[in-house]
């Protein structure tokens, strides 16, 4: 499949559900909702809602009936990125080549931005009934499982250990378990609520888990790959400083072939679960060569 | 009926419950466990869930079968307090006498407390299920409500005009905006989450809904009253800056009188939502004429 022109047409689709769900800029209060815009619709990847997405498809339901799902896991992650940017935390003056939230509107207003998408998300998910069967018996399970996945045993978790951690006390069970709860669990949740709106047995949500797992890990990796070249990461406290480049890659590249294993058992339905994994390691060999 | 009595017992319960619906403090990470027991667990009045069974036993189901989202609102005030507290906005360093999450813990760690209770608080809702009828329906109504409530249409849109309102640039409509939004709202939601889940029609939810808002708008007045009178206040920008202490109390009194009227159709089954009433309007006589 042109999994770059899938890609391309998914990001059109989600932006124009985000551009939607969000409030307009001009609703009172404004500096609220043009932050919320400006951090939401900055031309992000979209991988982990074209992930929810994609699952749906592979348990054979129609994208379309996860969008607002799809749209509150993007909205968990922005919320989440605008966090980490604050001065107390990672401090990053930048996010995708523009200022980050707390530089372009303020510290309070980044702080309540997040604040505001995060609940946001949550009535999305809470609207998403009606198609493919999604009953509220689904919607709920879902609630729980993105409360569970982004909460302080979740990726708030992960951010408190990492912030916690330095090149010098840094450990692989450390870097392990950052990576797994800071980016994984979004990245499993993602899939998991795919595949539970659109139904899905047991045994499949199995292997879409180990899928969504495998390739969180594999994602972390090659964004720690990039921080290192670029000189943007923690040197000792990431994948590479840890394990140096050449095993970083290899690591990566055996977890995305990991994850595509566990897609056997959907068939067709899964090409694009499986082409998104090829995609990342292909993005990786590309990005990590040219230098 | 004993008013005191019954406000202790429900704190028990509801201090109780939140105990042990916390992660225990010893589980990893361990600062922020500690830091989201110690501003929870911290001797609050528990007013707001409070509510949430008063109004679950004024439409004729059990306080006890709400208990969860009752937390779950706790939950969500404790956040807001923290997140409130923290030095790009109301820069407070003490909270009910003691130093302020951030004080305590640091500031990264106070913005992610609050990051992890909102989700904690999703997942007590997303779980009340069960007796009184309760079932995914409601829980998913209640879920779409609160989120609405908290969001940048509700109570942290009144944070962000709060932030941007100064003593010179307050005005009456702003002051009730903030009002509204930044306490009336979580009030609002309160009373009608107790009540959706155990089941009401319409048009008692639309008198619970007055109560709830007009108790709300008091419990603000009363709130101001107090903090101008420790000069803790924002000078003009709170009722009593505005409207002097007389017409803030005569407000006050004339919305819990106004709030209390709603109740009329419920029967003995609202004594405690009445009672909860006269309560905050005898104890803002007793600290404000006691100076």
């Amino acid at each position: 499949m042109d999994i770059k022109a899938y890609l391309i047409e998914r990001q059109r689709l989600l932006d124009e559900a985000l551009e939607e769900y969000l409030p307009p800029a001009d609703r009172y209060p404004v500096s609220i909702h043009e932050a919320m815009r400006y951090t939401v619709l900055n031309g992000g990847k979209r991988l982990r809602p074209i992930i929810t997405m994609a699952a749906a498809e592979a348990c054979g339901g129609k994208a379309q009936s996860v969008l607002p799902t799809a749209c509150a896991i993007e909205l968990i992650h922005t919320y989440s990125l605008i966090h980490d940017d604050l001065p107390p935390l990672d401090n990053d003056d930048y996010r995708r080549g523009k200022p980050s939230c707390h530089v372009a509107f303020g510290e309070a207003i980044a702080i309540l931005t997040g604040d505001a998408l995060l609940p946001l998300a949550f009535s999305l998910i809470a609207e998403n009934l009606g198609t493919d069967g999604i009953d509220e018996a689904r919607v709920i399970r879902v609630i729980k499982e993105v409360s569970n996945a982004i909460g302080s045993l979740g990726m708030v978790g992960g951010q408190v250990v990492d912030l916690e951690t330095t090149p010098e006390t840094v450990t692989p069970p450390l870097i392990q378990y950052i990576h797994t709860h800071k980016t994984g669990l979004l990245f499993r949740v993602a899939t998991r609520c795919g595949a539970i709106l659109v139904g899905v047995n047991e045994e499949e949500l199995k292997s879409l888990t180990l899928y969504g797992e495998n390739l969180g890990f594999a994602f972390q990796i090659v964004d720690d790959l990039l921080d290192f070249k670029t000189g943007k990461g923690k040197g000792g406290a990431s994948y590479p400083g840890l394990f140096g480049i050449m095993t970083s890659k290899d690591k990566a590249n055996s977890l995305l072939e990991q994850a595509i294993s566990f897609l056997e058992g959907f068939g067709e339905k899964a090409l694009p679960l499986e082409s998104i994994a090829r995609f990342i390691g292909d993005y990786m060999s590309s990005a990590t060569n040219e230098a």
